[in-house]
């Protein structure tokens, strides 16, 4: 697993409903087709010449390097996504292709464990000289993680070799000792893969490996530094603001207060740092982790669950600078968010963390794929006007509409491998029980005193308030079932067989102790009406706007419902807000209705008369669907009147 | 003059209050400071090279060439506004410098005519062989625009002979006979320049070819682009968007709808294209005028009387995208658009024109110069948070405090020559008599009837609304006054000699025709209530947002008086608007008062209950005066509750 506390992946099956939606789609659309994508027999979309990368490399057949420098972790990624898919769902004709597909990638693998295509193919002499900015470490890692994943889910170590030997080269390459480079990587992303392949193999030095590059990245001297006054570079112009702060590297690590720079990195680092802080027992770590995590939640994140307001260099800005057009809100962020997030509640069984963790899930990474699964958003921004967006420089990275792959595609094959693992974000094996975190229709299957337990969770979350849960352990079992009661939630409600049971959420889960008996039934109600959602002001671009949520869920309006110029519409502080499950609309939701208010056009650019309106029908939809209708604008926060 | 109907600028003569303030610190500050600028004689301030990059093209210095490839301009464009000021407030000190300069430039100057220290020095290979790029026929207009004021200050003929041996080699080298090149410049501004050439010497050449430059321009095929290929270049960055439209270059001129690219190089344009309407009585090329400006009023202008709200290329974009903190609203476009509106008032008295270019003076333009003359804006948002502007990559060309000279120092010296010919821009003179167009104290002199006419006006404008003037024909004469009324005036009144006289307005001009005695005296009151101004809501980024403005002057709040956080004050509906005079801040000026509302911080970042508010004292200043109080937050839109 990649957490541990995470039921293995066979063990939590969706049954039905959004989730089981979701990771239906990946596992039958999103893999196959991003297979075909790699492999470049996507009509119309951008070429991706991953496979065709490690064919060449591997002396299979002739050609040349194709794409950007870290494309080999697009495949990797893939081939993590699958090898989850496998461990959910077997399928002997992918894994057989897998096979093949990692026996090229033995053959491609240097006599010293070196395997990245690029720096083999283009630039064998440049091995690790720009640390900086050729993501060789980062690919690595996405190998590293696919090999785990691979290991894990088919008991093979075909791959895990690979990644062992690769990763050795790596343990004899960098680190403190003469002879070694005193480098990290520019992206990070090998530390917290390093964590994986310790826990994968039990070997230590995987692990040490990983705390050096956590300690010894910012250090002064400033190796990034170093290396680009050896390179005599210029820092290149995504560093514009921050300099070598774009990539965490200004400074220690630990002395961070604030998130900073390039919002992936920063996020894949924060993760990295909670591994090691369990890991290492490392309170000052852990300490860190912390002080980002509130900072992050307080003032740097999207409503949505995204993170990174600046598409130039796609990085976090200032406190409270989250505009909503502007937003750059990567997909790829917003599962770094996550992936921060459910190692928090690793640490701490908290709700605070499982909260945002779902936020960004049914938001942010939802609007990173198509309702068809065929689609992808790299950019996730929180209100568009496509003409502006088209125009405008600041948004010239806005895709106005989803679209089949990218040339830098880290997000359709992150979002892959999310909803391929999601089985261990549901829960947590306790040592007293288990921790509900998400709420899906799914079979469970966990240990508790030493007993199988079977829990069958039945509902229509996110979009029903109501979820059952049967309970089936082998014999009458004690132990205590925590439930997360989301953060937002008031009134909730509990019973068991049908009798009430008192309710005292601690940090946002109910402890529900007893001796369980095969068919015990537990009913929760966790009540969603529509709330209106309040941004601090000092969120200059929203203030005076409100967003619409209604249990996990972000709202948005869209053009093809009330045609355009959405800023023309308020609603009215009054206005009662009504629910409707449209199982039609979007694959299935609850939308959002009302009447509210549109300012008609002015025959003047500027008038000193009140602008004349008219009332209209409001219509919000789930933000993470939108976009599915074809090209129009799109607003989250609506002006309050 | 630069406009026929304009008054000699010594005919007109500020005597106290606003315009005599701003015409007083060129003259006696800016002037002057930017002579040392010019010189590279300010200490902290980025060096020009100007003076020297001359006086090394001319043999008097070894050396070689400092700056940008257009650098020549800056200094061009001060020797206009000298020459302006030696027309207004003879200095023989200054003429005498003056004189000294214009030998050096004689002695710079080429056999041919040529007069350019950047491709005399730098490239002399690569004569006129990057029009797109490279401002050669752009510094050869600001070049002429300088000969010819300094002709018309001072009679002399020295700056003008060079100037016409330049145009001449121009006009032979450019055109579609066999031999020349059938190009024009990338950046618009020679065009005007030879219409005003053609006025001072009356030579026709000079006017047709500023008709070959515009009627060329954007033919097929294209020139531009047969140059770019020629050079086997790629179109710069700047053109991302609209490629050769940035330059208004992509199709016939009269072909436009919409303002297009590069905001200022659009507004020479315009103001060249109005020009040679009227000299060739050219029906459709004023057709052409008359549609752009309806345009740019209707959808493209801020509220400041700015144009271009993309930093990136400093363009125009689409419709109602006048985001108001990432506005360039460059002080030059501002300045463009004086020029191109008092263009059009020579073509039609009409208020409309008068308006905007009010508007243009006593905002964007008046916020280009700090209070004190030694400080400038190139770009003039119209809010502002100084850490978020730092930060943000589309607002990196944004000064958060005004500069004292900039590396591309086109705007100050801009300034300096607009300012200087302000007479130009207050009357013009009319077959019937004169038309008042700009209300400040001064003192005119015209012919009506053949007789000399002295007015004396007397104001307090823009902060009061009182115009008394007294008007003194030698002899009696009949002949009339037009007196503007802008357009949003309501109420205004109008006696002579105490009588109460009827007052209806055509096209935005009262008519007063009457035979003038002696000692006649009108009093014109035009009332200027604070008024809430709206945006259409197609304005996007400002619905629910309202400004004040009184009179002319818009306003704006500032962090200095509020503190931070702006976008939590709301201005209520009915919240009654008080205006004060205080002569103590920032040289004197009417401020608006009232009590408004402010958001406080909130515990969250996102809540779903109300965000608490407590009453707040307001204060807004002219918008103009911003940034005279240390850098802070600034706001022109407040939220309306």
């Amino acid at each position: 697993m990649n957490y541990p506390s995470a039921l293995p992946l066979g063990h939590v099956r969706f049954t039905g409903g959004y989730l089981a939606e979701r990771t239906r789609l990946v596992r039958e659309v999103v893999i196959p087709y991003q297979w075909d994508a790699l492999n470049d027999r996507v009509p119309g979309a951008e070429p991706s010449g991953c496979v065709h990368n490690f064919q060449v490399a591997a002396g299979e057949k002739p050609g040349k390097f194709y794409g950007l420098f870290w494309q080999d972790s697009d495949l990797a990624k893939w081939l993590e996504a699958a090898s989850y898919r496998l461990a959910t769902h077997p399928d002997p004709k992918l894994e057989a292709e897998i096979d093949r597909l990692i026996a090229t990638l033995a053959k491609a693998q240097g006599p010293d464990g070196y395997l990245n295509t690029y720096f083999q193919l283009v630039e064998p002499q440049s091995r690790w000289a720009n640390l900086r900015d050729c993501h060789e470490l980062y690919v690595a890692g996405h190998m590293i993680e696919a090999g785990v994943a691979h290991f894990r889910a088919t008991g093979k170590r075909t791959l895990l070799d690979v990644v062992c030997k690769l990763a050795d080269l790596i343990d004899r390459t960098f680190g403190l000792q003469p002879g070694q480079i005193p480098g990290y990587c520019g992206h990070e992303e090998i530390e917290l893969a390093l964590v994986k392949l310790a826990r994968a193999t039990g070997e230590a030095r995987y692990l040490k490996l990983a705390s050096y590059f956590i300690d010894q990245r910012g250090q002064e001297p400033n190796y990034l530094q170093a290396e680009t006054e050896r390179r005599g570079d210029k820092l290149p112009w995504h560093m514009y603001h921050d300099g070598l702060a774009t990539l965490q590297a200004a400074q220690p690590v630990r002395e961070l207060k604030e998130p900073v720079g390039h919002a992936v990195r920063q996020m894949y680092l924060l993760a990295a740092m909670a591994d090691l802080a369990v890991e290492n027992k490392d309170a000052t770590l852990l300490q860190s982790c912390r002080t980002l995590w509130e900072s992050i939640v307080r003032r740097h994140l999207y409503l949505t669950g995204g993170v990174g307001s600046e598409p130039y260099g796609e990085k976090f800005t200032e406190p409270f600078d989250l505009p909503p057009d502007r937003a750059y809100a990567e997909t790829c962020a917003a599962i770094g968010v996550i992936f921060f997030a459910r190692r928090l509640l690793e640490i701490e069984l908290h709700g605070a963390y499982a909260d945002v963790m779902e936020r960004a899930l049914y938001n942010n990474v939802q609007s990173g794929m198509s309702v068809d699964g065929t689609k992808f958003f790299y950019v996730n921004p929180l209100e568009l006007i496509p003409a502006v967006a088209k125009r405008r420089y600041e948004c010239h990275l806005v895709k106005t509409q989803r679209v089949g792959w990218f040339g830098c595609a880290c997000c359709p094959p992150n979002v892959a491998r999310l909803f391929a693992s999601l089985g261990e974000y549901v829960a947590s094996q306790r040592p007293d029980g288990l921790a509900l975190h998400l709420y899906a229709a799914s079979e469970l299957r966990f240990t508790a005193s030493g007993r199988d337990v079977r829990l069958a969770v039945t509902t229509d979350y996110p979009w029903d308030d109501k979820v059952a849960i049967a309970v089936n352990p082998t014999a009458p079992t004690e132990f205590t079932l925590h439930l997360r009661v989301p953060g937002r939630c008031r009134g909730a409600t509990l019973t068991v067989n049908g009798q009430s049971q008192p309710l005292a959420p601690v940090n946002g889960y109910a402890a529900l102790r007893r001796t369980w008996q095969a068919g015990d039934r537990v009913e929760l109600v966790l009540p969603m009406p529509v709330e209106r959602v309040h941004a601090d002001p000092r969120v200059a671009t929203v203030a005076g706007c409100t967003a619409l949520q209604r249990g996990p869920v972000v709202y948005c309006v869209e053009e093809a419902d009330h045609g355009p110029n959405l800023a023309a519409l308020t609603l009215p502080r009054t206005a009662p807000l009504t629910v409707r499950r449209d199982p039609a609309l979007l694959g299935g939701c609850v939308v959002i209705e009302t009447t509210g208010t549109r300012q008609r056009p002015s025959a003047d650019l500027y008038s000193t008369t009140a602008i004349a309106t008219e009332a209209t029908p409001l219509r919000a939809i789930p933000y993470g669907l939108w976009a599915n209708r074809g090209e129009g604008e799109m607003r989250v926060w609506i002006r309050e009147s």
